[in-house]
């Protein structure tokens, strides 16, 4: 069996967005997000989870320093889109809709380039307490 | 002693929202809001529990039915505020500034219009998990 | 300022219950309470909150030793409660309505009896996450 | 890497059951399921959690509108058991054990027949806070 | 009525701590606190939520900055009680029994000092998900 | 597809420790463990939820009696490490550092024994709501 240990992080921030397709038409866009398309946006608090897994360090124990990991999710993932408007505030979400899915894959692809390559990641984020999405599957 | 029973209904509702004082320069709103200023918004899923005090029915052993509670909540207060700019899409906030002191009032005044006066009324707002208002205190 | 301080126990029990008026014809029932009426019964997870006031201890610091709280409640309440159909399997609720607001009421009664009178007593009791009630209000 | 995402959606619903095995004598019965095997039936409020696993849609950026899923669950799964006896009430658990084992394959049997066969399936019910289980592991 | 709005700030922290009091006989002391007043100590996460009570600023929508509280309960509870052993590394502690109910009294009064006295304080203190105490009462 | 079903159960305990490796210089422990290295240990409340994996019995309509699963972590691991001081009052962290990945593969390995190989096992130990770790990953 493996020596792998998973750790998670939990972290928030909170953000307006608005879910909208500029290719459709305003009809399809009401038909499709519905109250979520609302031009003048809407908002949540955002739980994120990140989990890294790898082998525990026989020094320290730790498969990662929980603070270090905490401070890369503050430094790139937190400080671009906590108390934003993700549609209006930041470059991800300029061209693509801010759907909990797509905002997951954003957060996983941010934090990959920040995290040892031996370790592997994963995002869950709950847009609300009954809806959360987890990226990779 | 009193025979009076207290009963809690919680409901939630997403919303965007901005603190800011017209009355002030920008320099002055954004040393007094921080973060929570920023124009484009920011929003949050509150939470909001309603109580309401009174003796039960002896029939019913209902204080008040809480699917008539719910009702109430949802037809004036959810339809209102939920998935809404507080800020651009509501009459209440349009000069009142939505921090969450000012909405828990608001949400009192609106349900209190709406429940038998020999009920007592309080409401307590989550605008995250670590910052809650309760009105009247 | 008073020297009192309020501590609290949490407990839960799963029960079985129906909301029924045996004077009135199942038509009332129905529209009174619903599916809450399910002549089969329907059940829950209560969560119980007891709240005992009064001034510490000066050689334990204590209020109350939490560790009799918990089995007062257990002995009294949870024994009796747990597990069971409200309206056939106790006494208490053969001609009483088991609304949260009633089962409160008695939880309270069965525990005053136990509970120092120089201490102060409330119960909070959770049906659901979004339905609770507390005795005395 | 895959570019799957999971979404997932919570619903609550509160429901009667007892577990017994009419194959063996009450002894044996009280013996394998202790108090939940009261004949007069207990409850609980069963947390659902659905996870559905599949590729956004570029257009949509949703791997299944949430809203979409949210009405399945609740026209098969909740009108079906939410306020019943799960021993009496429902055809899936006349002749089925209701254990939360058997409830989660019972909705996730139910569930797959409703979901575009690309995504795949996977159901945790929580009986309490502190037992639950999931289908498929 | 009362324009005053109640704002509650929710922080934690990290302690080690013991039960025990110094005038009695351990076996005293093992028959009071039990397992509680084990030599080499035992910890708790603490959930810490302070309540303040007052009329919102008509200019901010305030009663209080909760940047500010959050400031106060950092740099006078936190930077004192986190990731510390109450009995060993605290001034408060070290004659007073940490019980639940002690560590909410001093809480009290540490804060007390620092926010403004036209605003009345409440504390809470979880020292489990199940066990919690509130000063004053 | 397999048949299998995934049970879990929530448990807690409270103990002290300190992350502390004796190989290295005081120095080099503060800048690696932080204030996670007080001499005088601070402490948690530990959230273990333990997940059991396998088909179940067609008799029963469980993959395992909770009650028994409860009694084996109560019996084997609660008793243990619960109100201890984990450095100083157990075998497994005299030379083992207690950091949240090795507390959870201990208790992994010492449930191993005690529950059936046909049975997968996975441990998941939450030392604060924010932090917590998954073995085998």
């Amino acid at each position: 069996m493996s020596n792998k240990v998973a750790v998670f992080r939990k972290e928030h921030f909170n953000a307006a967005h608005r879910l909208h397709n500029p290719g459709w038409t305003d009809e399809v866009n009401n038909n499709v997000f519905g109250k979520c398309n609302n031009p003048n946006y809407h908002g949540h608090n955002y739980e994120l989870i990140v989990k890294v897994t790898g082998e525990p360090d026989v020094r320290t124990g730790f498969v990662m320093d929980m603070k270090l990991l905490s401070d890369i999710i503050k430094d790139y993932v937190l400080d671009k889109f906590d108390h934003k408007n993700l549609n209006l505030d930041t470059e991800e979400f300029r061209q693509l809709n801010p759907t909990a899915e797509n905002i997951a894959v954003v957060i996983y692809r941010i934090l990959r380039a920040h995290i040892d390559t031996r370790l592997d990641l994963q995002v869950r984020l709950y847009e609300t307490e009954r809806n959360f999405v987890e990226y990779p599957a």
